[in-house]
């Protein structure tokens, strides 16, 4: 696995979702029967995806629908809808800005700062509605942020930053003591993003109750590009997915991994499972409902960085309903809609009858070499072994 | 082959057409006298090229026209032929549609249920004009259809879907039993698609007389980039040749092996057989002959599901003739013409005779790097080896 | 070397051009005072470079002035030279053609025969103004075109066909006897052109004087497109040099490889060199001379194939004398002008006092991936050790 | 390490910033409390950057700024600062010439003498202003301009060259010896270019200061595509890093690395100290400062080359000061700007607290694929482990 990339030092190929593509085995299955239930806690939840905590992704309206569903969304704590009492307004403002303006808008938009309170209202009316009402938030503010989270009611507290670790090097502040927030917080915690296998393992010591998976992922990545930092998702979801199972049979624990990050299509959503996620948090797919607040923009948390911006707001259309996006019909042919028809389709041709038997399916390398016959394909059939 | 992509996961490397080429070796032959048959039980055909199944491609009139040539079109049941007592008017309007209207005609046209009778209509307008009429049907229909077909008189029996293995897991509906349906069959039967060297191994034991291999194969393919499954065909093709002679080894039967997707050149084809194939099925480049039915155009049987299209309608124009398309004289250089004059020039600068001789020429392994020089290359000469 | 393409398959991974770089060592040298010349037979040519037979880049004037420039020029017997009395007509109708009409135009101009007498009337032409004359054919002219030739007063015969191995098996025609016709040509033979060890050596057994190495060598090659055969240019010229190397040890004859193909850049030369190369053949940066028959355009001889045409005029434009291609200086920076200049300036850099020295050099594997800074790059100096 | 290439050769497989990524590990840090400072005998540099020798990046006002803000900067002793008694005007005239007539008023700038008088003039002028004052030649300038530079109070000397090595063979002129120049030199030589381990060995030996390593290392590079020459940078850098730390071992004496070229973003210039810089040297980055005298563009030293011009000017445009383009607010996304907020970002990303520990993370090979989601990512936070 490991490279020599000069006299005396080796790294490890690591593999993206382009790099591979899962191969059919002996058997086969019918799609509608197959089961794509996670299960988090105690909780059952039959759409295994989580929308990510992006602010054109994910306010309470969205939340609801979600949840409505069957999935997972979400709500950010350090962004519009925890800034703002009214964030419509400035989600307007946004979408109606120029592409010169928008970069300037959205920094202007998160210099204000987090007005407490709202913490609680938003989780209030998500539960109001009967959404599970999971939050997001950065270490720098977990403790605040937790306690009126959890006092108004939310299920899960999401904790996330580029890169977490459980030990963290500062002296201008405290930094935060994962082990006690776990064990302090009444509710479940997630904890990430991380990669590598023995970061996982420790991760899971905290006594975290979910992990998210994925730093910079994309080979194009802002991260990786201004911060030269990233690993292939394949790669680290088959780390962590080792990891979680080296702490399971240690400790009869099942702590799931959640894939975040680097999933453009459905394709790549079935990759992730078959290197081992438990589940995915997706983001620019669900940019594109009709009813997430980004009114067909969206944008990353890093935009908003005054020093040092990473990526900008784009305009990626309101293509479906939340419903068709997840369970189709599909209106478009390129893998963004009907996500859950993808991946029973894919889990039927594998012959894997629910995420378990597809975190095990066969994997192949076989890069993505750009060729002629880019739409069409000979032997694509209607049917699937029925 | 097999690599680490993680902690405690290997993966095979798998090979494209696009990675490979064939090398020369110590001799060379006379193009005009190399054999390019293929025999299937106990017919021999001049051609070993298939027109796949696809509405686009084949019909009755080119069915009858591929067969005159030295080769076979497989004719699809589950399509316009047998949906429509007329189906030149429905391959007419879907000609004329323009192409925001394309992919709803295409939906709305294959919503019509299959007419039973037509299945035995098209077997007999075929024989009735001394074509070889080979039909083909999703597992779900085989049994009733083949039935109709085999009374009509046809030569060879299709079952195809995405992915067909000898078990298919379903409680909704009966599974089609293979070992029976091949057993009960009076004609010879072709199943597919499959892939990997276990599974090949396994449908040939059903009591199959040909196999198609190939799943998703192309690099940008649809079902890969909607569903994650795909692998390249070269790596394909070598399996299940090696499946083959296995299975010939043990039984003496010989099956032989028709790989089916990703070809898109000349060269694809020449590509096939050196990995190990006895035929190889085609679409695209038949669509593009004015004996197809597609009028120009191209759609595979995937355009038309409802909840989850993949591909388009796409225009790929009349190039010639089929004759042309087969035999040449080619009208374009980028290989798609004059397939079996591209075949016998590569068989005599690789010294094959026959094609099984070509499935033991030397291939390399050199990737596509896009380079300046694309159109012309020094060094080109007429001759070859006269 | 060799990887596992599927079951029971291995290939060699070949290599090409744009996958190596030259690493430099320990010492550097003044490039002035590095020895270009290549020694052929008795004779020495200070540019280590053919000029090759194609009928936009070699004509007798053409042949004359690579003389004079101390290279040599292969004039092709088979082409517009010897079909017409007076080639220039033809060729000022080839450029004159409208794109549309180039490719049916030539494959008419080339559907004449040969006149016979006008084999030997080009080489007197050539030798009487001092040129070196060396000729190329395909197989099947060889005996005919060879007597005329020599008694013209030849000095080099080239046979060339895109594979050529010592054995070649036809029943419609008497294939050519390599050995006798080495053996009874009065003048060196050039054979062409071939690929791996083991022809090498068969080839150079026949008695040849130089080969010609190289069979579809570009990635995007129209042979490789069309009929799936090409071996990348390092791999096929490393192999050739090993083959070389061997017949002179046990022979005490040092047969010249000339590597041909693929080259499109100063750097593509050098790397030739690197990879064992004694000489190199290139037809498109010399088509570009104001003194090329093509009047600044190109075609390839097999763009005349009227069952298969590869390849079709191109407009190359006329960018400098032989002599600025050759010697410079140069006008452009792309690598295709002051081809000597590169080759000295990269001897110098590398420290290789001679093409022996050259040979050695140290071949790193370093793909090219695209990259922003195409244009610039930092770091570059006037100087050269100097 | 070593692949075969052909029959009896193998090359090194060597990789470049395009193809590796930073992997995190088990701690992260505050990236204002991460240390970058870069130790240079006995001065110590907040900024580990060295803004390069070229014409359209430094001249005595960028140079003291450069100083200004913490870091190096390298004034080119061959060109149009000494080459001009008044370089502005030289400077304008460049950047009003139309892109036709840019490369051809460039080779005729350069085409007069350098005054020699001018070379004490310019270290002067940067001392006065209380710079520092590190300034560059070919080999061949070196004697005489060192003394020079030396009596003005030169802090620093850089010699260099595409490649350098202690052994140059020449027999026109008499090679620069090293070991004498930098004995007599009463101030640090750096030298450079170099690659490889063993080249790296014998400078150091040579008693130099400090190294710069880089030759040709873009994938696209002009110094590859023309002289076929190039090794990519992390491989360059792993190899001369792993040279230092023999050398250090052996003789106790430190000799910093400074790679050099190839570096396009922040990304690229972490990725240059993780394979184990002591510091790196960058010109376009630089060039778009608005104190760069190139007014918006840029342009190599090659450009200038009469006989073999390698790159032209181009327009990078003028983004920012030099403080913003090291030290942010980055304007622009691109990672071509705040490139010391970059570094520091991805330390504390990494937990690297100081430089010495950043060539210890963990590099893992993760090639650039071109994927769609190239300008927005999922999962980037604001927050960086606080």
């Amino acid at each position: 696995m490991a490279e020599w990339i000069g006299k005396d030092r080796r790294a490890r190929r690591c593999y993206g979702f382009d790099e591979i593509a899962l191969c059919p085995g002996e058997k086969t299955a019918n799609p509608n029967e197959v089961d794509t239930s996670f299960t988090f806690g105690k909780k059952k939840f039959k759409v295994p995806i989580l929308a990510a905590a992006m602010d054109g992704v994910v306010d309470v309206k969205f939340a609801v629908e979600m949840s409505r569903q069957g999935g997972i969304a979400v709500l950010n704590l350090d962004g519009i809808q925890t800034r703002y009492e009214n964030p419509d307004e400035v989600l307007d403002r946004i979408a109606k800005a120029s592409p010169a303006e928008a970069t300037e808008l959205i920094q202007k938009v998160y210099s204000l700062p987090v007005i407490d309170k709202l913490v609680a209202k938003r989780v209030l009316e998500i539960k109001k509605q009967k959404g599970t009402a999971v939050v997001s938030c950065i270490p720098a503010h977990a403790e605040k942020f937790a306690k009126q989270a959890v006092s108004a009611g939310a299920d899960i507290f999401v904790i996330q930053s580029t890169v977490t670790t459980p030990k963290h090097i500062a002296k201008e502040y405290k930094s935060l003591d994962l082990f006690k927030f776990c064990k302090n917080t009444k509710i479940p915690v997630i904890l990430g993003n991380c990669v590598t296998y023995e970061t996982t393992v420790e991760l899971m010591e905290t006594g975290a109750a979910g992990l998210l998976i994925g730093v910079g992922p994309g080979a194009a990545c802002t991260t990786r590009g201004v911060l030269g930092i990233g690993v292939p998702q394949v790669t680290a979801t088959v780390d962590a997915a080792a990891a979680r199972d080296f702490h399971f049979k240690r400790t009869g624990k099942y702590i799931p991994i959640i894939t975040d990050g680097g999933m453009n299509r459905g394709g790549d959503i079935c990759k992730a499972f078959a290197s081992g996620a438990d589940a995915v948090m997706i983001g620019s797919s669900f940019a594109r409902a009709k009813e997430a607040p980004g009114r067909g923009y969206h944008w990353g948390m890093a935009t908003s960085n005054v020093n040092l911006p990473r990526g900008t707001r784009i305009y990626v259309g309101q293509t479906g309903t939340l419903k068709e996006i997840l369970f189709g019909p599909a209106k478009v042919d390129d893998g963004s809609q009907n996500l859950m028809g993808a991946l029973k389709t894919s889990m039927g041709s594998l012959g894997a009858l629910n995420l378990k038997e597809m975190q095990d399916v066969e994997i192949i390398i076989a890069p993505s070499i750009q060729t002629e016959g880019k739409i069409f394909q000979v032997g694509q059939r209607v049917g699937m072994g029925k």
